[in-house]
């Protein structure tokens, strides 16, 4: 039978008092405006530390160094910070990774170099309920490079290697995917996927900002071709925060990707007549490395270090958990339903619910300083990133929600 | 004859006193161990407002106001931080201008959508003293879509029209130039170069990047076509902020770019099945706005709205006429030679000076805390951003590096 406000309380209450990550939780800004944060899938908070991170740069290395910082140490920035990415929460060997400009320009730049290095093929797979920024980007580039897509619908269980095997084929040129689902939280069978993708010949592009710090990914292990992924989600690097990209070091010497850029050039400062790429994984930066947008997450990737991204995993899973708790107590008596995966071994960091109120609700919500996120047409997206989120602050937000759909 | 140290020492004085911008020198950050900045044609100094507008905004509107941001303003940045550059430093009326990525980003994603939009032209107009960045992806697109570039090799006089005239014709597609020679400081005259691209049914797009923010621009005015410009250098956005890119409101509906993102969707938040680009110049909007990286240059766009473009511009040309003063009374009898043009009508807002020993100079000064930038092979530019130099500063720098060639 369900549970009262009272015992649900007692295990909100127990579940903190066991957690051993708790005490990472006070690293990071809460305000008491904000009574619950249900979003952190959308855009982490900030660490405390973080103030003072951005204010220290003006005065002690901007200021202080000007140009010469970048001899020091700024030119080297997306390889080095995406070494520490792919160290944290890729599963990447140093040399595969980089931070640069917007998850979506990023996409653009490996979608192209992944099918110009398959010129005999001339689709691209992709499913229905990928993100929109990917469908988009394809769309545009099997616009430019007469291919064509070939769209997945997911089933019950998302997107299968089933599925995938479906479709793939002699004139596959990539898979892209996203390995959590921005929705549901579907969590893909990574490395059965791209086996399959492998075994037609095609490669596996993987979408990780759903997943990146918060699920583990071991993109080396499984073989991964090409990934890209949002470091203001789970990485907590503040509103728009460049992105990373991941390309397999047996791929360096092979593909290209078409941003011709000074600052992935062989040799930036040489000012050459014609552009050589640089060897590695450098050649996917293009232009200046936005210095100052990479600062935050540096914070939030030395705290998951210390954490460990299983522990993160587990916590996640048990907040995912928790909140299905109270959906089940609370929210399913008043017509809410649960529309992510109830397995925890197939769900990424956050749980979708849905009812027909929740457009009225979340601006309610909000005004209140609870804050979930409204996707149309009647998803409430609760995410819940393990290191600044409380089972508590889970209960405090989920009775919100029941509280308003009564309204 | 030459002027003593003494007759410069008192000329600095005479300047400084007489400038009526000089008040604004205090509001950026000056460390003691840097005696001379001449590099704000590199990278701009912080104001000293920016540290604390970094760190508010992390707990006063990230912590604080979380996703509820974005419909708070956060989504409106590319445009309306555009319109702010549009309107202080280019001459452009609302909503032409956004700022957004890369300017190598915004420079593919530009002349993609100017080549694209003229397909019975298959050339590229563009100069070999040009930018590597600029010449880099000119190369790639040129690649990709089976243009021909044809080079201009600039006269004493840098890229004339009369230049520009032997090369246009009906197969020109788009003429790309910077409007400031990122060695040489040569001015090109725009709208002549313009009236002739356009006199031949080509397009015109210029680079900026070395003269927003220092040199009026006057986009509408001479019917410019595209531009894209670096907001770290004369705007002072810190290192590798984001680029802004202009797209002239009678191609709004005609260009279309090529790295199609959901924040450049008509409605982005519907997570639609098709892309359907924003009307007007959102369009050239691909990912998430860098909010962080955008908050540095609005701080310098308040300050140059409050001292005027046309003032910065007469200081600019005030400060390289006395850094060719000293030039003349101190560095041409060491050997040196002045590699930009001696009429301050045709020079932009830095002077290169040129030695064989300048490779050898340049690292030592950086040590003494005097900070030009070198430029192979014997180049030593001298940048001087107006509103955060003085001509004693100048001086104290040139000084430098007399006493360095000496050594």
């Amino acid at each position: 039978m369900p549970e009262s406000v009272n015992d649900l309380l007692a295990r909100a209450a127990a579940l903190d008092a066991a957690d051993e990550l708790s005490t990472h939780r006070a690293a990071f800004v809460h305000v008491d405006e904000v009574r619950a944060y249900l979003d952190g899938n959308s855009l982490g908070r900030p660490l405390r530390r973080t103030r003072e991170s951005l204010a220290s740069f003006v005065d002690e290395v901007w200021a202080t160094r000007l140009i010469r910082a970048w001899d020091e140490g700024w030119f080297d920035t997306p390889t080095e910070l995406g070494d520490t990415i792919g160290r944290v929460a890729l599963g990447a060997a140093t040399g595969q990774t980089v931070v640069a400009d917007s998850t979506t320009v990023l996409i653009y730049k490996l979608l192209r170099a992944a099918v110009d290095a398959r010129p005999g093929r001339d689709e691209v797979v992709l499913d229905t309920d990928n993100f929109p920024t990917d469908r988009f980007v394809a769309e545009g580039v099997a616009a430019e490079r007469g291919l064509t897509l070939r769209w997945i619908t997911p089933g019950p269980d998302g997107v299968t290697p089933e599925l995938v095997h479906d479709v793939v084929g002699p004139r596959t040129a990539v898979v892209l995917l996203s390995q959590v689902d921005f929705r549901s939280a579907q969590l893909a069978d990574l490395p059965g996927i791209t086996a399959v993708a492998h075994d037609a010949g095609a490669l596996a592009m993987w979408d990780l900002s759903h997943s990146a710090g918060v699920v583990p990914v071991d993109l080396d292990r499984h073989g991964v071709d090409l990934a890209v992924g949002c470091t203001y989600k789970y990485l907590n690097g503040g509103p728009g925060a460049p992105a990373f990209a991941y390309l397999a070091a047996r791929h360096h010497d092979i593909l290209r990707q078409p941003v011709q850029g000074w600052m992935g050039a062989a040799d930036p400062f040489a000012m050459g007549d014609r552009y050589e790429p640089a060897p590695g994984v450098r050649q996917l930066v293009s232009g200046t490395p936005p210095v100052v947008g990479m600062l935050a997450m540096r914070d939030m990737l030395a705290l998951l270090d210390v954490a460990g991204l299983d522990a993160v995993r587990a916590k996640s899973v048990a907040l995912t958990e928790f909140a299905i708790e109270v959906h089940d107590a609370l929210l399913a008596p008043r017509g809410v339903t649960l529309a992510s995966p109830r397995d925890a071994s197939v769900r990424g960091g956050h749980v979708t619910l849905e009812h027909d109120d929740f457009s009225r609700v979340v601006p309610e919500l909000w005004r209140q300083g609870v804050i979930p996120d409204f996707r149309p047409p009647r998803g409430l997206r609760v995410g819940l990133s393990p290191l600044s989120t409380s089972f508590r602050e889970v209960l405090t937000g989920l009775r919100a929600v029941a509280d308003e759909v009564d309204a």
